[in-house]
């Protein structure tokens, strides 16, 4: 008896809260809401420290899932079109084997766990997609993550979800140059396919090339982000004010806002806080963005 | 009398106020001094209309640039050997075209200043590089600065003042890119100089330039910064929160501060305050420098 009115008292406090909630959203959208919130998920490991949690079960990693989920809710919730999460670097392949493997084991779970039915996926609708060097994963990793974005090619929920694996800023403006530079060689080649070659023809197309090889809009056709309008705040948590190298090229003219908690204890009142401060300054980038 | 008895006033305050800082410079070498401090000087006009300064002689300008001369002093009897400033980004060109023409000419003063026999640069011996897309620049300002640089090459003194003027980051990478390209062309071009250009060879080569026609080194090899150590500190004043296209590649294992001032209000207690936060942050920064 004790238990189910204890149970009911949780049930309405939930309630409760959920229409708390939706008020404060109902508020904030009186404002503009930003297209693309990126999500730096810094702390796990020192949560699980912090909270004498087994660190090699990856507590700190199924805490920060939970943060992650919620997040995901709240961005839903309040209308934005487009969020993009950086789980896991590749500097963190660095780590010791057994740390990677704690967690590439859940991530290939969550993955896999992407299309059930009663995964946030599929309740919102969401199009999912991995970004990053794939070829650094698993093949069991890969392979899941691939079937989950073609899963979910017709979803037209309003949130599309980035998850950026296996990624640094410089690796994917790396990529982009080389897969331009291959383009541009194929390119060339085809132009060439029914000319002689000879020296005149190398001499004049080094002229017209030397100019503009690769030009800027080569560049950022290639790069792994370039579904995604670029981030209109960048999150990053830890208070730790350091870029960790997440989508570099894209943040020139978005909020930087480093709450300093760790990932996992990460909550509405930081979302809120960070869609309010890019309403006070969304003017003041947007005149930046303009003049660039 | 009275007028005389308020110099020597002044004049010893300001003895005491340097003895005072060396005092603290002194405590804070105990720790690690930054190798590099990079400066983004954003605040100078909204610094002119809060002091209701008159916005078309540069006013806040010029108020910024004394705030540039005691920041590099500090910096100097840090011992920081690298310092970076950001005083006109490529997008700055795009304001009205008066606005623009009122801070060359400054700009151009300073330039030609550099070189006077009391100046900062000629006081500490300094090298001064001036990096960016030159070809912006107004012909008057681009000789002076390349002859700032010739005149300041033998100085050996510690400061390297880096002066990045027409200069973004997207800019950087895209030129390091156009010129990676342009010398791998030349490259090739090179090595068949003397073969018979057939298809076989052009195959031969697709297949090996294919896995790496440009490779992150080269990229490297070509940045505007490529002299300078990486930032260990990125200062950006107005605490705005955003990047400002500034030395994004070399930023990724870099603190970044944000004081709540304007450029021409930075002071002693904000350079104190970074190297303190830097001292703190600094062996987390080294473990994440070590993993990449």
């Amino acid at each position: 008896m004790e238990r189910e009115r204890e149970d009911s008292a949780t049930k309405y406090f939930h309630v409760l809260c959920s229409y708390m909630r939706k008020f404060i959203f109902r508020i904030l959208s009186v404002g503009t809401i930003p297209n693309h919130i990126a999500f730096i998920m810094d702390g796990n490991r020192r949560y699980a420290k912090k909270q004498s949690l087994r660190a090699d079960d990856a507590a700190g990693h199924k805490a920060g899932f939970l943060a992650l989920t919620s997040m995901l809710k709240y961005c839903y919730e309040l209308g934005i079109k487009c969020v993009s999460i950086y789980p896991f670097s590749i500097d963190n392949f660095k780590r010791r084997p057994n740390e990677v493997q704690y967690v590439m084991h859940p991530t290939l779970k969550k993955i896999q766990g992407l299309l059930k039915e009663k995964s946030i996926v599929q309740k919102y609708g969401a199009r999912v997609y991995f970004r990053g060097n794939m070829t650094l994963l698993t093949e069991p990793i890969r392979v899941a993550a691939e079937k989950a974005m073609v899963a979910t090619t017709n979803n037209t929920g309003m949130m599309m979800p980035f998850i950026c694996v296996a990624y640094t800023s410089t690796d994917e403006i790396v990529h982009a140059i080389q897969e331009s530079c291959n383009n541009k060689w194929v390119g060339i080649q085809e132009a060439n396919g029914s000319k002689a070659w000879n020296q005149e023809i190398r001499d004049e197309e080094y002229q017209m090339e030397e100019k503009a090889i690769i030009k800027l809009r080569d560049i950022e056709k290639h790069m792994y982000m370039d579904v995604a309008p670029d981030p209109d705040i960048l999150i990053q948590t830890s208070g730790k004010h350091r870029l960790s190298n997440f989508q570099l090229w894209h943040t020139t003219y978005c909020l930087l806002c480093s709450p300093a908690v760790l990932w996992p204890e990460i909550g509405l009142r930081h979302s809120v806080r960070a869609v309010l401060d890019f309403q006070q300054h969304r003017s003041y980038l947007d005149k930046k963005k303009r003049q660039a």
